[in-house]
């Protein structure tokens, strides 16, 4: 519209170029509010484009232009003083968004660590407990083995005592020693079959869904693309 | 029973000392096999208490006790070569028992490994969800901050040019300053206002239940008290 330096009526006059432009040797003189163009003494008499048009004197058109400067430039700063005040509250909110998201960040790092001391702990369970099991049957296992092998050793020992001595052996002995035989040949031992115990998982626990529903999940308001006022 | 060196028959009577024990002065000659003890010739003559009792010659006696011997110590032989195999059977039980547990142990250390990974995968990705929607917001609110503080200064010093500057204004320039202004003063700004986005977390999954479901668990036969032959 206006370029610095010439103002423009609505048809383009501009009265930095003092001139009517509708009568060349005419200065301007008035301006008028109904056509809201700048105007000369020929325009308003005799047949004149505005001779019923309402004017206003150009001095008078100056001094409300003025005042007009004046009560814009005063709701201009007013409104300077608010736009600080929004700018404050945009840095203001920003602020508070990053430290939020800072909270958020923090609290996943803190869930991850729980989490991790809750696996720690039930890995640390599980080995215990198998440990436990294992123990326990190789206590079986020990005490069985340890018992038959003394067993074996002292019936081997007898078997060939006898073979090597049975024939100068005396009636007594040999009672005695098929007595030993038969507490022998009657024991019966049986092997503890202990089953192992066995460690079962079931991977679709891994699903993305369980896996979230123990971490927690991020929620928020989706951004639109809020409009920003343009200048 | 017996005692070392002493073959007793079913009355206690023995035979390392060769009298009869109901004839103290006649020799042992006979086993009655029915009543099971060493028994002299006026046992079995006149009215004597064993007159009509199976009986076998001593000589024939210790025959048929060395057979005895020798088939049992043939058994007891054969019994240590079982009881043999069947050491070497839980010696080899245990160790499959016990490879068992160490894969059950290696098995709880891997899913341990794997559900770090995959939670500190689950980290990652929610704190790179949290960063993304911050550089969004932040972009936002820089844009808005950048934009309107640049306005901010240009009216600004828009307006100190026209209070020091008014009194000698050219009426072309207010009417040019004054629609600078009524732009800036009909401008409208709205300060983003983002929902920070939560973390959002549900403790109930901390349950021992939750995280058995996750990790898996031991499964094993309870151990029962097995008898185990004594001798
Ligand atoms: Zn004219
Ligand atoms: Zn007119
Ligand atoms: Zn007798
Ligand atoms: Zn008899």
């Amino acid at each position: 519209m206006s370029q610095k330096g010439c103002l423009s009526d609505a048809h383009g006059a501009c009265i930095s170029e003092p001139m009517c432009v509708y009568h060349k040797s005419e200065y301007i003189r008035f301006y008028c509010e109904e056509c809201r163009v700048f105007i000369c003494d020929d325009c308003i008499t005799g047949k004149g484009k505005h001779r019923r048009c309402f004017k206003t004197k150009l001095s008078d058109y100056g001094n409300r232009t003025r005042r007009l400067l004046r009560e814009r430039t005063k709701r201009a700063e007013d409104k300077l003083s608010k736009l600080s005040s929004e700018l404050d509250l945009a840095m203001h909110v920003q602020k508070r968004f990053n430290e939020a998201v800072d909270e958020s960040i923090s609290s996943v790092v803190f869930r991850r660590e729980i989490i991790r001391q809750k696996f720690d702990d039930l890995q640390k369970e599980l080995i215990t407990k198998l440990d436990g099991l294992r123990n326990q049957a190789n206590t079986q296992y020990e005490e069985f083995i340890n018992l038959h092998t003394n067993q074996y050793c002292k019936m081997k020992e007898v078997t060939e005592t006898i073979r090597t001595t049975e024939t100068e052996m005396t009636e007594n002995d040999m009672v005695m020693y098929t007595s030993k035989l038969n507490k022998f040949i009657d024991s019966s031992e049986a092997v503890p079959k202990l089953e192992p115990p066995s460690y079962v998982t079931d991977d679709k626990y891994f699903s993305s869904k369980y896996l979230r529903q123990l971490f927690g999940d991020i929620e928020f308001v989706e951004l639109n693309c809020q409009p920003i006022a343009t200048y």
